[in-house]
């Protein structure tokens, strides 16, 4: 560790720095398509019963109706609803994912910056601009320690948007950079989350957290609250604890010139995204073979793919969206990949049950995240080989505009089809003209 | 790791089953000690700038005025109260400490306690048997993880804290063993705290958080909220994130036979325990001895003490507190180790700088945590030579119960000295006979 890089005060310098003007136009573009995709999978979670569950709990201790609750009629105080729909965006693990570190970068800023911006006026351009600092800050930290942080068993989405919260809000805030500091040694004390609880409710506590302590972090910050001046780096600090071997270039090569936001990738499918490529192959293969014919399934990808989702004993839909097997037996059963494949109904089926038996994943090097080979053995002997190099929805392969404004379609009609969204999608792509951003969330709740 | 140790289900079996007569009266009478120490320090760190700006940012969101704030008229919902208590009690570095560890067990757990008692039915057995077992949980998981958690620049009462403001809430709130182990591991995803915010407000948002987020687990493994079965040793867990190499015996070996609390110790002077006996030591040499003789001062001692507190080059008297060479900069100048030797004024009296020069800390792993050996070199060219086996308040030297009821009187006093705190000394060591402690933290808050 070298203490002498002060790269708290380097990212805390960005965050503050930064204007509107810096951001290059594919930049903000992308932001706007965040912004869609946060608001698909919000209103895909928001009635999910962890979120139900931590609003009845959450409730009781709320003061006034501060803040919207995406797809939602009732209104919680503004940290409050920063946990709910931050956990509500990213229960159902259809978020958006920074590929170099699976961090799902939105879910735990957007929520932040919308709940701030309902008591104190905050822009489309200031909004979007704390999005992408934010992504900046809570990126660049989760690079510096990948992949040993995520290895470890931290859950990165939350350990590093608590970082991405804080810087967000704090930017709205219009924090100076001393204050900037402070705000991030507050996160960095409070940065936690467990993959162990990935497949439980208990994950959505990290990610709602992330957001509701970035913004307090924040908040705290702006009244003066002091922490230390090198939480990242100092001797007993962030890294110390949590961050193995960092690589502090990482977050301070370019800094300020390229933008992680543009290496952020959307989800097709509503699972864990290392699932996907995998799940390229076996629906192209769907198309033209009836799944009754399958023996046998093996899926070789990176590492990752059977560190996080090598899962053949599960009973519920949580499991499933991080269970391999289930995915590939739902999508060889129905030929398809949607919210109705990760149900519970879906993994009591006695015929998902039975596939799951057949297939098995195995580990290589040489596949990245995003890339993926099955191999796909028929009754007749057949072993039918196919292959992902990007897969759908990943940087390098992304869905179109029109793909995401699909998806927050689909969402909002799975949720209320009399609800017309179109009002919201319209604002996403405006926001940069947009003079006030406080009834944006509103957008998202049916009114009848 | 040996990840058949379901110790996680050990810990929540213990606190589910263990009732008021299963304790010894020793381990009873303790509980009152560490209550009746509680709010003495809650008392003395009630004012403190640092619950002042997180009471202000909390109050924006809270709802109702559920519970009571120690010494304070103003009343904020349980979470907020909770946090706010913890952060008070702890501010100040005045809390008992858990010896082996260094966690400050109550501070984390008894505000949780105490806001659960304003809104539920609690008696003053069930109280005192759920502050029991919370620490045993905490103490017993830290013990698995020391010294290398700490070591490592993990906070371990913030880290720990979590966990035994969770099973103690949960006790209370008669939770089975499965929604105990839901409550555990919804603290483990929350736990997180780091050494370099020691010595700045920062540092009170990971114990506030300690007690905030234990009793937020507990109330929604209550509501059916679900972890994982084992989210301490399994493969993606607390742990392996945050234990290096644990050692489980501490955790299983004589469980609910022995007690941790009764290894607690309670602080005469208001600064990190590591010095105490560095002080012990000087304060008997200044009894004899006028400062401006000192030429040099070597302290030596456990090397947490140098890891913690070798500290010269200090400007506010929260950074005093674990400081050596300001405590004992102020100890020789002034004779005393009281509140008003660890002020920012006391830092900056130009005699307390120069004699923080003179004074030199070394390691000696000989040492325990509680010993020291002083060497003071008087301009005559004597050296006196000092040293304390046990310092004045470690579980080898203990204060008396009247030296707690006199801490808790000083604390009262010094606070607002026209506030009778004498019907609070009587409710706490009568809390055995109490039908219902809800009031009991309403007892710290002056009339007038």
């Amino acid at each position: 560790m070298r203490q002498n890089q002060r790269v708290t005060e380097s990212l805390a310098q960005l965050a503050v720095g930064t204007t509107w003007d810096d951001l290059p136009p594919q930049v903000t573009h992308q932001a706007k398509r965040s912004a869609m995709n946060f608001f698909a999978v919000a209103l895909t979670g928001c009635r999910d019963a962890t979120v139900e569950t931590a609003l009845a709990c959450l409730a009781a201790f709320s003061g006034g109706k501060q803040a919207a609750l995406v797809g939602r009629r009732e209104r919680i105080d503004a940290l409050g609803a920063a946990f709910l729909n931050a956990a509500g965006a990213n229960v159902l693990d259809f978020c958006d994912t920074h590929v170099p570190t699976a961090i799902h970068p939105t879910a735990p800023i957007a929520p932040a910056l919308l709940a701030l911006a309902e008591f104190k006026p905050v822009n489309g351009r200031d909004f979007l601009l704390a999005l992408v600092l934010g992504q900046e800050v809570e990126c660049r930290i989760g690079l510096a320690m990948s992949p040993s942080h995520y290895n470890k068993g931290w859950h990165i989405t939350a350990t590093c948007g608590v970082f991405g919260a804080a810087a967000g809000s704090g930017k709205l805030l219009r924090l100076n950079a001393t204050q900037m500091v402070w705000a991030l040694g507050a996160a960095a004390t409070q940065a936690s989350g467990l993959c162990e609880c990935l497949g439980t409710p208990a994950k959505s506590v990290g990610v709602g957290n992330a957001a509701r302590n970035g913004l307090w972090s924040a908040l705290l910050a702006a009244q003066g609250f002091a922490g230390p001046p090198e939480p990242l780096t100092g001797v007993q600090g962030y890294f110390n604890a949590l961050g193995e071997t960092p690589d502090l270039s990482r977050i301070t090569d370019g800094l300020g010139k390229s933008w992680e936001i543009l290496k952020t990738s959307y989800k097709p499918y509503p699972c864990g995204f290392v699932i996907h490529p995998v799940l390229d192959c076996v629906l192209d293969w769907r198309r033209d073979h009836p799944a009754a014919t399958v023996e046998k399934v093996l899926a070789t990808g990176n590492p990752l793919l059977a560190a996080r989702a090598d899962r053949s004993n599960i009973s519920t839909g949580r499991e499933a969206q991080v269970s391999v097997q289930h995915a590939v037996a739902a999508a060889l059963l129905t030929g398809k990949a949607g919210l109705d494949q990760f149900t519970d109904a879906c993994v009591r089926d006695p015929r998902a049950q039975a596939l799951r038996g057949k297939i098995a994943v195995a580990r290589d090097a040489r596949f990245s995240t995003v890339s993926a080979a099955v191999e796909i053995a028929t009754a007749n002997g057949a072993v039918h080989k196919l292959s992902q190099q990007a897969a759908r929805g990943s940087d390098a392969n992304p869905m179109s505009d029109k793909d995401l404004e699909e998806k927050l379609r689909a969402a909002a009609a799975g949720w209320n089809p009399r609800h017309d969204i179109e009002p919201l999608i319209g604002a996403i792509w405006r926001l940069d003209e947009s003079e006030d951003v406080s009834k944006v969330a509103s957008l998202t709740v049916p009114r009848d």
